[in-house]
């Protein structure tokens, strides 16, 4: 139905009688002559149409915002101070000769070139929003990024293998979704949050090197930037350590970034120990573009009168910070009352700090609420290990660890940005030697920090004399104090596996019932192997610049997960139920 | 870990050091030495220890069948006399130097070698069937397929966008797999059938050309080859029309047959209407490997005493068909009645038959039950119009129309296999010209043939003058006798979809809270757009020679619908319940 795509005509088609198809992104009249800007997936171009063809000029005068057209015309240089130069099709236009309404449109709630449209009326007219450029590269990048994910690892003799959604109810972490059985009474299955055990069983069959990208489900209370669906890149391979992986997954992000974005990633991907970022980061995905640091100053802390301070670094579970914010002497009190509210938001009950104003003057040269509650001593060695300096300031994070963590790793990515900080643009990283295990107050029981498959640093007695010091051979890539990508060399060993299962407290009859199939396999030759997880969503949304994964979904849910597209989820018939051998709890008390 | 795989080696690599990891697929003790077949997912090589190194040959002493193993070897070439031919490494050994053990097999409870293991074993220790060099290779040629159709959709410009799993329940077809919300009480998502609508949204958003290889979910009752879940190859395109999109989806299917089997497919595929194919083969799929053709004789037979003919022969919903089988005058009578049992299957309350033993002697020369009962005239124009000839045996079906069409297609197909009469290998056909309706006896209404989206070939007022003759713009691309492919031309225009709607009985409420976002996309500047699925599984059975599509899937489900690897689906626990608002049919009933 066309010769060409409305973005590919430029002055070197001059002359050539073209066909068209598209939509019209404006209509003009101007002069007595109408001006049609068709619009495709390629791009626009200008569609010229004169009086002399009087049926051709009235169906032009027809013609409004999104209607659909087929047209045909000739390719001519635009006259001399009309060319446009943000158009790649500005130095031409077409002189139209046929133009076919082939649908019409209503005007439609969503205009294109608005770019201040509310979340909801997007998603409910998606079909309209999608049809916006910016949403239209968005979708075409995350297409590239997965052709050329999947090329890579094609190439590396990784086998793109296919793993069921109906699958068996996973027992840790998040909720699943269920699926009730119609042919198994009062069975149901469960949606995969991630293929796991499927991959390592794929490894116990001996192909080698496997990979997917895979749709992945969690009903989880949504936070900002989750999906009850998401997609992951999903990578396992055999007969290998931690380091073949990750220098494989290294290699495959670096030559995705050079492709793409044509970005040179370093090479190696610096890597900092989970000890270590906690410490000075605060968490376990710092952003590396930002240069401040969390400095320990419990040490100084412990005997002053200063309660507030004093109690967190005498308690063994507390922790007592400084942040040191060059120029930050500049904040006005409204900001720092901004930055103290948004600490709270992390449960910290207050945000002290110091302003240094001057050094050489001693204490009058520092302005701060809480100066009088600390010796010389501690002041002193304050600035001299935050290396403060005149105009700075220092912000104060002293409660339980991981309030201070959370509250004052969350200031630093805050005050990086707010202040123009970061340097550089892109900084990946891998994060290492996370624990084994963390405590579970709560629960008064160990939990996997990963989960339970991942292998740990050292076999055999070690993770059982003292799970809380025990280290695992899981790693993070860290992208922008995002996590990208997660993953674990694996237990290979059965014994290994049991071993973890039992200091996890999960029984024996727990065990066989819910990993009978994992622990059996595990009995039959399973080799060494280990693997890695992509979250894609998130990689495409930080690769195009949108600020929501929500932004690089073509049909993506809303926070209390619904679509507000289709109106999913909706009410079902009762035969529907019965078929499925379930009622709802709500209509049968009323029923009652 | 390893230097190469195990099958890459040659004499190429004579007098080199390598290190493999693999399997134990043999161990042999031969004249005081230690032969190990070792194998990885490319093949098998073998493996020398000789007792000169005493600790490394008391491990080798030790190894067992599915053994892991990590040995060091030198490669040499084998002694003269046992050079292996059918071994692509069969000219070389390693002369093991090294041998760890990477982990232990228990005696597996699948003997690799064994063809004849039944299947529910082989679901159930999935992960040592898939280690079978059969299975591997299955799964490693559906990996080069959907490789392949990659390639060629995004080299001709597709885009590879992403749909929604849970989403909104379907009206039509088949039952939906529900998933009830968490979030909101009382409503469930459906996993999807088809991204049907969404791949027409896409088209509306100005995707232009769109594809996706998608697991899509049907919960019907399983026939012999179907599975709850399977995968689609989708695709969709704008501004094209039914020729467009045949032609390149002709071009991909040659190119695939091209590269992953080097099979030449015919260009172009030759094109037959559905009428047509119902009547020379009784049904829309026929096998066009088969020579054997259906041929009608109902006006011979409407005057025949013979009730069992005149009866169909006079009902305008009856058929009355040959099948002239060349050389038929073989089969014995105990084939004969195996072949009425088989047709029996199909409904069919007998199966007629004349044989053919010498034309020249008449009615003499006829050997049949049912001669007595037919009149000269009716006999010789049957031998006229069949064109039998000495030692042909003549079939003949005479029934209701679909049962005439299912019973005799399927026993045409039947003989071509049992008499080896298929000719040629790869038989491609495109069928089209579909009914847009089909009348449902027992609903008393107008169904669609394909689905409500499928374009009418004429627009107007033809359809609901006579619903019945309305042909459509779909089209099914149809593999030796499978439908591989299917798909249509889809309405773009509001008032025809509503035409349509109006027809199938869907009332404007109901079609409003089914379809109203469809319904309200069409207002707002619809393209003109078709596209077309391919079942993936079945394409990938019929290229790899499986005789079922479970066998090119790593991890199916039993024809109940159950995994028998992790004994999916399961129950759930109550408190899972509750949080989704639902609770079990059955058991609250106990409660009562």
């Amino acid at each position: 139905m066309r010769t060409h795509y409305c973005g590919q005509l430029n002055i070197s088609h001059n002359d050539e009688t073209v066909e068209l198809c598209g939509w019209v992104h404006r209509r003009r009249d101007h002069g007595g002559v109408i001006f049609i800007d068709l619009r495709d997936r390629d791009g626009l171009v200008q569609v010229v149409y004169d009086p002399d063809d009087a049926d051709t000029f009235a169906t032009a005068e027809e013609v409004r915002g999104e209607y659909v057209l087929r047209i045909k015309g000739r390719v001519r240089p635009r006259p001399e101070g009309t060319v446009n130069k943000d158009l790649g099709t500005g130095e031409i236009e077409i002189l139209g000769q046929e133009l076919e309404i082939l649908n019409r449109s209503e005007t439609p709630p969503i205009q294109l070139d608005d770019d201040d449209v509310g979340e909801d009326l997007r998603l409910r007219y998606r079909y309209i929003d999608l049809r916006r450029p910016l949403m239209q590269d968005r979708i075409r990048m995350r297409a590239e990024v997965t052709r050329n994910l999947r090329n890579f690892l094609d190439n590396e003799g990784f086998i793109d293998i296919e793993t069921p959604m109906l699958t068996k109810a996973t027992p840790e972490g998040a909720r699943d979704y269920l699926v009730p059985s119609r042919t198994h009474e009062g069975k149901f299955f469960a949606l995969p949050q991630s293929p796991q055990l499927f991959k390592q069983l794929l490894m116990m069959s001996g192909m080698d090197r496997y990979y997917q990208i895979v749709r992945c489900f969690r009903d989880e209370d949504l936070r900002a930037d989750r999906q009850p669906e998401f997609t992951q890149l999903d990578v396992e391979m055999s007969f290998i350590d931690d380091e073949d992986i990750m220098q494989t997954m290294e290699r495959m992000i670096r030559q995705l970034f050079k492709t793409v974005l044509d970005v040179d990633l370093p090479d190696p991907f610096p890597r900092m120990t989970y000890a270590e970022s906690m410490q000075r980061f605060g968490n376990d995905r710092p952003d590396m573009r930002c240069p401040l640091e969390l400095i320990d100053v419990a040490d100084l802390m412990q005997d002053v009168e200063f309660k507030v301070f004093a109690g967190p670094a005498k308690d063994p579970k507390g922790r007592v910070v400084a942040l040191r914010l060059p120029k930050g002497g500049e904040l006005s009190r409204k900001e720092i009352d901004g930055y103290t509210k948004f600490v709270g938001i992390y449960g910290a009950r207050g945000l002290a700090y110091i302003k240094v104003n001057e050094l050489a003057n001693g204490r009058d040269g520092l302005q701060s609420p809480i100066l009088k509650f600390l010796p010389d001593e501690a002041v002193n060695a304050i600035l001299e290990r935050t290396g403060a300096e005149d105009g700075d300031l220092i912000f104060f994070g002293a409660d339980k660890t991981n309030i201070v963590n959370e509250s004052i790793g969350a200031l630093r990515e805050k005050l990086g940005k707010d202040r123009g900080l970061m340097e550089g643009e892109w900084k990946p990283l891998w994060v290492v030697d996370f624990p084994m295990f963390e405590f579970d107050e709560g629960e008064g029981r160990w939990t996997a920090l990963h989960h339970p498959f991942t292998a740990p640093k050292f076999e055999g007695d070690s993770i059982e004399v003292n799970p809380g010091t025990a280290l695992s051979r899981a790693y993070d890539m860290v992208l922008n104090g995002s996590e990208i990508g997660g993953g674990s060399i694996r237990i290979h060993r059965r014994a290994v596996q049991e071993q973890v299962f039992n200091l996890l407290g999960i029984e024996k009859q727990e065990a066989d019932e819910k990993f009978g199939f994992l622990l059996d396999a595990l009995k039959y030759g399973c080799p060494p192997h280990g693997g890695l997880a992509f979250g894609l969503d998130r990689l495409v949304m930080l690769m195009s610049g949108a600020s929501s994964i929500r932004d690089v979904m073509a049909f993506p849910k809303t926070q209390t997960a619904s679509c507000l597209l289709t109106n999913a989820p909706s009410e079902v018939s009762t035969r529907q139920l019965r078929d499925l051998h379930i009622k709802l709890r709500e209509r049968e008390k009323t029923a009652e």
